[in-house]
């Protein structure tokens, strides 16, 4: 089973960690059937932390596991604290497979996304 | 003439704020001819600065700005300073339109990018 794990800063306002929460229901609404599970976990400030989102999964089946970072750009938080995070999840079974994305900023269709965005005011 | 301005956080890190530049160089190139203009502006930590960034558009004879938050949440940023630093750039010219777009993880695309970003390393 495979996994999209999205994992998002956390923030002191519940509603911008319910805002995550309700981005992953509609990317687990609009996934086509790549992933069996589509989740988030937060690196802080919020639950449930990266290593217990990992393992939730795990504990569900999957054994294939993308990490994408939802950060605009590669701060520390995307560079050390997102891959430390992930390790600590570990030791895992050596069937069990976790990546990690490029964080969104680096995403190609972001541009597609700004442009789109401004339209919808236009 | 019509400008899209994208305006991020800013960094003390330079290639975050480089990033940003490229992607509005990028979102430039794939314009298909809405706007005349695609520049970025900075809330803090980096130039130039919002009410900067409007008023050399204006200079450039834009008369129809949509400024587009580069931001992932709807937090004081977004609601409150964004807002602010627009007024800032004023008064205008009554000819002189300024829009503000929603935030970026409002965006209804953000799930398809999501995806596509996980796709991109399956």
């Amino acid at each position: 089973m495979r996994a999209l794990l999205i994992v998002a800063h956390g923030s002191r306002r519940a509603t911008s960690n319910d805002e995550v929460r309700a981005l992953s229901d509609a990317v687990a609404a609009r996934d086509d059937g790549l992933y069996d599970r589509v989740g988030c976990a937060f690196l802080e400030l919020a639950e449930p932390t990266i290593p217990d989102g990992i393992r939730a999964l795990m504990n569900e089946g999957v054994s294939d596991i993308t990490v994408v970072p939802y950060f605009l750009s590669a701060g520390r938080h995307v560079v050390e604290d997102i891959p430390a995070e992930v390790a600590k999840a570990g030791p895992l079974p050596p069937e069990v497979n976790v990546r990690i994305a490029p964080y969104i900023g680096r995403s190609e269709t972001m541009a597609d996304l700004l442009l789109a965005q401004g339209r919808s005011t236009a």
